[in-house]
């Protein structure tokens, strides 16, 4: 009635049915859905290994350039299963919303969840809804949850990486942070900046169809989300227990985000992505892959940007473009908040 | 350092890491979840359906009579993966902090969520934490999803009740919500009143056992969270297109639950239960599943409290202790906010 969540959308009640059935139903509509239980029940897949993963959906702003939370909360959620080498079936999504936040924002959000979900060939088959009052939320939180089905054979866990592999990233890095930032920050860039933000299941399929029979050779796949490449490099290199070489000069990062960075204090290496992947591969492997990524819309920019080495220290070091060599530590001190 | 929750404790960087290493890895530990990867790959079930499920909490108080926000998200989820006649077999757990809430709190709450999930034998299996600034939050939101597998031919969804069949809950009714309420408003009972908060599959997995071969008998299951008994059966009621009819004098309630909902101006048939099921079944099979609830301690005061009827405009009613007759509506006007 007045246009905004109220306690009521939460209580479990009529109001709670109605919200429910008028604004997020038929923007997620599938059969699945509809079955209206306490859960869902899906079919089986036939063989693989399940996987699950989560994320918790925080960003503000909620709208940004090339985005805004409820792709977002789709996006994130099908990558972290697509890391695990599997393709992402179904998506629970579960909203904290704040009481007083305009219904047709939530609209906008909740559209733009089921079209990223029809776009990605993922089903949200079952959600949750809870209010809380004002000022004990922030508009709108999402927690999604993906389940897929990875194949027999295929294994890219973090602790795979060995030393001669090859390090492969998708694209250019640090759009999204930088994109999310600019918005909240109320900075205008002359070339627009915007966020990554999609779903990389399609590209890690063709990457594993271009290794029939040994698939096992890609290693590691990990999203360089929050904390960047850095960050996610020194991570796989704790896990695997290996060192890495970098060479900067090889790592893609678009001009106007190297400015933007310089302007608002940050390196592209920590920045958060949303729509691009770290590949780890044994080095016979890496042509065909690399082929792969860069026949994919989303891997166009793809490039081959450092090795795995053999270190007691599990260092992350970087030949720089000057010729000398530095340490891509774990990044300590102040970070970006609510970048996803 | 400061025993508190930073915005550095959701950036992804290492205090990120060290968080989830040292306060959620311990509380969880499993080999699932010991993978660290993006996600948890998992065996597949051999046969049946998948059953995904999922529940944002923001209960308030987080800590209330007989629980805490942390066994909550798990008996909440588990539950709604058991109304599918599932047995569940892992969780997904995400978490949204705010700044400045106590890391004692924190481990309080994730040890009981620990604990509560190795009772309910499930994993959590992959977990996610952001932090949003003080005052965008409310201490601690978890949402959990939970996956399990239903034997082929169980089918306990809403629309399946059929004029004829006898309805049972578990249990008294409205000790979760009157327990939240009494604490929230600092009010103390001469007898204390505690949420009755529990994993309710084991229960389910007795009541289907009483069915051999013939578990398409048990035609619904609902938890009656959120809106209570009265909002649940309406809900079934209206996904069934049937009526219904229920002997006030046969729905257990405690005396000191009735005396705190009479305190409270509260109802306890649309107070919100958290260990409570409500099943519907074929008349033949009702002695079979209520002799097999009472035998489960979850279910010892299980009790036929009503029937379905033919009814095109889909009434609850009751036939009262004073012998008369009233419509038990669907909750309108203000519900009891962040309940669960
Ligand atoms: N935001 C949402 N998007 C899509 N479906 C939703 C959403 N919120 C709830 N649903 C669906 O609505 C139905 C009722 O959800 P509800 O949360 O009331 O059930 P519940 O989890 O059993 O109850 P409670 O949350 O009180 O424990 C379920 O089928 C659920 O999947
Ligand atoms: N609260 C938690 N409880 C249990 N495990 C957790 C928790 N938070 C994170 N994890 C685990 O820690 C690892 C890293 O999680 P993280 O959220 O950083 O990964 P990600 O989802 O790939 O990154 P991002 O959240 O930035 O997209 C994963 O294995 C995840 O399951
Ligand atoms: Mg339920
Ligand atoms: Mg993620
Ligand atoms: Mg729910
Ligand atoms: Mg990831
Ligand atoms: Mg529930
Ligand atoms: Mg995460």
């Amino acid at each position: 009635k007045t246009g905004r969540v109220d306690m009521n959308h939460g209580a479990g009640g009529r109001a709670a049915t109605q919200l429910i059935e008028e604004l997020f139903l038929p923007a997620f509509d599938n059969p699945f859905l509809r079955q209206g239980h306490d859960g869902a029940a899906l079919p089986l897949p036939a063989a693989g290994r399940l996987v699950v993963a989560t994320d918790a959906h925080v960003i503000s702003p909620l709208f940004f350039p090339g985005g805004d939370i409820g792709c977002l909360s789709v996006h994130g959620t099908v990558n972290d299963v697509a890391m695990n080498g599997a393709t992402p079936l179904y998506l629970s999504a579960s909203f904290i919303l704040e009481e007083g936040f305009p219904l047709a924002d939530l609209k906008r959000i909740v559209d733009s969840m089921g079209a990223a979900a029809r776009e990605a060939g993922v089903s949200i088959v079952t959600g949750d809804t809870k209010v809380v009052e004002k000022g004990k939320g922030d508009g709108v939180f999402i927690s999604t949850t993906g389940v897929g089905v990875a194949a027999p054979g295929v294994d890219t866990s973090g602790a795979n990486a060995r030393p001669g592999d090859v390090i492969l990233v998708s694209g250019t890095l640090g759009e999204h942070g930088v994109a999310v930032l600019s918005q909240r920050e109320s900075l205008a860039f002359e070339t627009a900046i915007v966020s990554d933000t999609a779903a990389l299941h399609a590209l890690v399929a063709d990457m594993l169809a271009a290794l029939p029979g040994r698939e096992g050779d890609l290693h590691v796949l990990r999203d360089p989300t929050r904390g960047g490449l850095a960050t996610t490099l020194n991570e796989i290199a704790r896990q695997s227990g290996v060192g890495m070489l970098l060479w900067e000069a090889d790592i893609p990062v678009l001009p106007q985000v190297d400015a933007a960075c310089e302007l608002l204090g940050l390196d592209p290496l920590y920045v958060a992505n949303e729509g691009k992947l770290v590949a780890i591969c044994a080095p016979e492997a890496a042509d065909a892959v690399l082929a792969a990524m860069r026949a994919h819309p989303l891997g166009a920019h793809a490039a081959r940007i450092g090795a795995v080495t053999e270190d007691p220290h599990r260092f992350v070091q970087m030949a720089t473009k000057l010729g000398g060599r530095r340490v891509v530590d774990w990044l300590s001190g102040e970070q970006l908040p609510r970048i996803c």
